[in-house]
């Protein structure tokens, strides 16, 4: 007979059942934990944040800094806390962050914000889904306040309007405050998709989700019209700091560039950065993000620019960067710990950790650029510089 | 004046200076560390792992199960541990699990392996390159015995070109046995160009990356080429089945499906299922994968298919699923109690657990696609099914 | 020395100029023409549409028909010309129209209608960007009387904006009357842009295109938003007919269409259906549009879908056909004989070309497939019904 | 009753029938025929090009040059015959070779050719398509010498794999001589899939296409793999000549182009260049290409580079040029007499043409360029040199 963990009891978060949990597993398997259930909290802890509960994984975290950002929100030095088991990454991105403070700092701004729901709504033809269209724009209003009925923090931005066939795909763009907001605007989808059903006069059926959100996966869409946050992270390096860091001149780094990007695009890579997903991973497990949303997150578009003087000016736009201050992990208990290392925990300060991930992710390309041309990566024949 | 960790000793990993780091970090913040520096080994086990370490980050481990897979190398009932702390997700793979039980399981089966590093060649002029690249094939063999020279494990399998402008992308393939291997091939890579360097004949430079490896970031050529492992997981469930468990036939599934496929496609979507990031980001996290590569492993091909009988094939394929069994973070104290539980601890295991997280994800795409379909997501008024 | 067609008369029409063009072509590759220079009108009249005219391309045009259309603009019966040297394509169109006749003739819509110019703002660093995308939004209305001081038709709907770096890529839409539109929003788009330049109160450097409009190119922002009109052809076919015309149930041809969807995916097409540049480039040549066109037109999303009573929904969404009735090509004598055909010679006609185009791709689309089941292209052994 | 065009007489290439035909619809739409009517050839040459033959289009032809060629096959000057009616066209492209003329020619190379159908084979599960795909690799030389049974000319290549599901998608690669080829490839492959079904053990059921060839579309496995002919075109233009002919510095154009790639990028274009469709069209249609091929040929990659004297080294990439000098349209008297004017007429001058029309492709390029950055397209404020 199938053996199973109790069904009716996946909520039960009490000590007794997680070690009954744990006792199930080690019969089953032959597994003693001796670990997993070294947490320091009571499980009651995680009701809300998992089912069948046995344990904790212990990630490893490292301390990177001082992050000199120079943002509307995180202003001044932080120190990130990283958690990955991947040596030689807080090690690199400290890196990184040393250069960047030589040369004044990341200069960080949200450029964008709106998390969606996008539903899709079938009709006989196409012209009845066009109809449909106009009488969204025409009821905007009374949509917006529906949806915002299912919540007090969620608000309905704007209503993005796609053609295909018979269908006519939405995407409900709301901001959502403190939270990274995925369940508030699929609830708040909802309603206002059930008010439009029953108040529109045509035949009208629909999904709540026509695969243009797009949730747990990158798309284009998301890299032109944003998810989460979209973060800008700026900052112009001397070419005295990168010869001196680096070994070569800004012009040979910025002549390499185009050497990637044309890689990057024969690749169909989504992002033309270096590792941005390090960076971001990494925190996100430290301060209780949907690692999962790295998915989304790590894409990213960098943009380089070779000043007169030899400055060398380089960005990198994430444009679909979810994160959070409230729900989800955030109150975890470590996790908390780590948003406090970053003054972000308590309300308002979304934007300002997602400037200090952002101003992270920067650190690390600056650190990665400057391993590949110092030679830890490459010929050391001066691969680009020769006489170009 | 800055503080500052004490730069020259990153890889100090006693207590005593892990200690010192988060009383810094205390002066420095005023945060207060109860549960960061609550875990259950000593510090000097995470060498290798972490610079700067200061503490773990304690991730929510629920099990869920059992998982029945008819793999190659799993073969069985499985308990899979996820480390996650978004509510519902255990729960949701549970369900999934459940389904793909009565189903008989999931067949799985791992159809590609490779691990990329791709360096670029530059040459004078598009003919020069060219030349290069026919070079490189009636050379393959001595470049694959420099290759491994660097590695008693990976085995160079072979090296695409890809030509644009005056340069050669290439493509090195490896087979890395237990480990991903990113450093690895890496390496190995590298010892061939600078050999290939030296022998070639004509003038020529290269970087180790040409932006096409893609390494922490999805591609298109990721899709196509696999990096990691392929793998497929695969499903046939009874109409039964899916009408009593989701209260619409397998017909009505299989119609949608169409709708969603058009929106993937207008949205430029790296992945036509719905949300593979889940099933592997919990896993990874709990068995000490190197988490960022999500960015490429959540990339998926959902294909389905309705039998005569009213039978519904439903499969997705993984096309870069990084997984290792060895190095990283499989070593560490929690994550290996979690490979353990899979069995997959110990040599010659990384297929078995590629499979096992593909059978899981398979289970997380029945249960949300059970969940929209059964009217959590989705209108009362049968959103699909009305006469078609 | 280097012999020269004389530069300065690039636009001299006359019959002696062109004579003496072809005369020098004769001399210096020795090749007589005896084709090209038969023309049935005066040089004159091709002043506008080419420089240094020596003759015309004279390529073969088939009938087709009749295809029945059920537009809002295109209404009944038409014989479409198609200009191609490709054997069968007019009698493979042709059998799809007769196929769609049976089914009741295409439905067809416009449900969207953009043309751009997609200048770049420069700026100093991100957060200037993106106040001047919220200065953009207060002055639309301003920015779109100075963008139609230049041109009697164009009437600019809106301004999408895009952000990466210290740039804004804005993407401005005109309707554009019965021309195509490129040049006519060109000149718009730099009244606007040089207004903005001198009334923005900050730092402010533009270029007028910054690849993303994307001209003569295929984008998924095209895709997404359109460019030129967006077109869906629908029709619903019985199963009688499709078993009779092609062998197979429509069942079978629904489910085959998976197959050929992943294909899509893991290429990376930009177009789910099967051939549409044949039909738009044969009508696009005998109209007189701007053929090089077809790299934007040529993309398309198929959707199909089976109802309970067996009926085959088929349709194809254009998502970027570039057409005309007034301008470039249209005027010419061939083509303005073809244009009549058509009954779209003459003012506000663009839409119903749109419609027919669409029309005539859909059986196009129809036909193949058709071929491609009934044996022409597949195993002669059910390649696909067998017992699935 | 609907009146028809007599269905049975297709291929009646007879001047009695085409005046029947142009008579009917004459009497259907009231339009005379004056132009279309008047080829300069007896239509029976039009068989195998054309069904319903009622006439000619005729578009424009000018003439560019001299374009001063440096490639394997095409060496010197040549003049273009430019197919089109978009007026200043082929004055853009003359200047454009002019330019590259000072600056030395083009050099241009064809460095991979192929042409494909891509069939897929369908299983019963993953496992069992990744054997065939064993089975495959192990029986080539068979299937290989299969396929050539039907062509004199195609020779099998090499046969790429792709898996997802319990599919296996090939991509069959032929070389095909002085023909585009797609036909040819197309029974070739058929016969070498009937064989491989006959003679593979297991179940086995196939598709001519799986949409992965990907015919009259564009597809990112085109830009990787390529599709025709992979033609690149590259030029050294001296500073001097580039300040004297654009009034701007080869540095603010190496700076601007980053500006562009951004928007490429985000907009998901398909070519980094400006108009490669322009000159590809032009010459299309001059020579008798099939045009409909534009929708693959019309993708490009623009790599460009600033040598430390101030060179600027400008390439294009056209990584899916499909282009013929035997087979469709190229033996019609016009065409015929194109091919001829640049040398291309006669047996094995396909990579001769294909380096012309890169070449011209190249002068476009350039030549937009400068119009761009010479103030008809930017803003009189030096839109992008200021201070950077």
């Amino acid at each position: 007979m199938t053996k199973r963990i109790p069904r009716d009891k996946h909520n039960d978060h009490s000590e007794a059942m997680a070690a009954e949990r744990r006792q199930f597993a080690s019969e089953t398997t032959g597994v003693k934990f001796e670990h997993l259930s070294h947490y320091a909290f009571t499980p009651e802890l995680t009701a809300g944040n998992i089912e069948n509960f046995i344990g904790v994984a212990q990630v490893p975290v490292g301390l990177a800094g001082p992050l000199l950002v120079n943002g509307e929100h995180a202003k001044g030095e932080f120190y990130v806390p990283m958690a990955t088991s991947e040596g030689t990454l807080v090690a690199s991105y400290n890196r990184g962050m040393r250069l960047l403070h030589q040369a004044g700092g990341a200069t960080v701004s949200v450029v964008d914000d709106a998390m969606q729901r996008a539903p899709v709504f079938i009709f006989d033809n196409a012209r009845a889904a066009r109809d449909f269209g106009e009488w969204i724009k025409a009821n905007f209003e009374q949509i917006k306040q529906q949806a915002e009925t299912t919540t007090s923090v969620g608000k309905l931005r704007d209503i993005e309007q796609y053609a295909a066939a018979r269908m006519r795909y939405l995407r409900f763009n709301f901001t959502t405050g403190d939270a990274a907001g995925q369940n508030m605007v699929g609830k708040a989808t909802q309603a206002a998709c059930e008010w439009m059903q029953s108040k529109y006069q045509g035949s009208c059926r629909y999904m709540l989700s026509g695969s243009m959100d797009t949730d747990k996966k990158h798309s284009q869409l998301n890299t032109l019209h944003t998810r989460g946050k979209r973060v800008i992270a700026e900052a112009i390096i001397p070419n005295a700091i990168i010869e001196q860091v680096m070994g070569v001149s800004s012009a040979t780094l910025f002549k390499a560039r185009f050497i990637s990007q044309v890689g990057s695009f024969m690749a169909g890579s989504v992002n033309t950065g270096a590792h941005s997903a390090n960076g971001i991973t990494a925190t996100f497990i430290a301060t209780g993000q949907d690692a999962a949303n790295v998915a989304e997150s790590s894409s990213g578009i960098v943009y380089v620019d070779l000043h007169d003087n030899g400055d060398y000016y380089f960005s990198i736009t994430l444009p679909s960067l979810i994160v959070a201050t409230h729900g989800g992990g955030t109150g975890l208990p470590t996790q908390q710990e780590c948003l406090s290392l970053l003054g972000c925990n308590g309300p308002g300060k979304v934007y300002k950790l997602a400037e200090i991930i952002a101003a992270t992710v920067l650190a690390g390309e600056l650190s990665l650029m400057s391993a590949v041309l110092a030679g830890d990566w490459v010929s050391s024949h001066d691969a680009l510089g020769r006489n170009r």
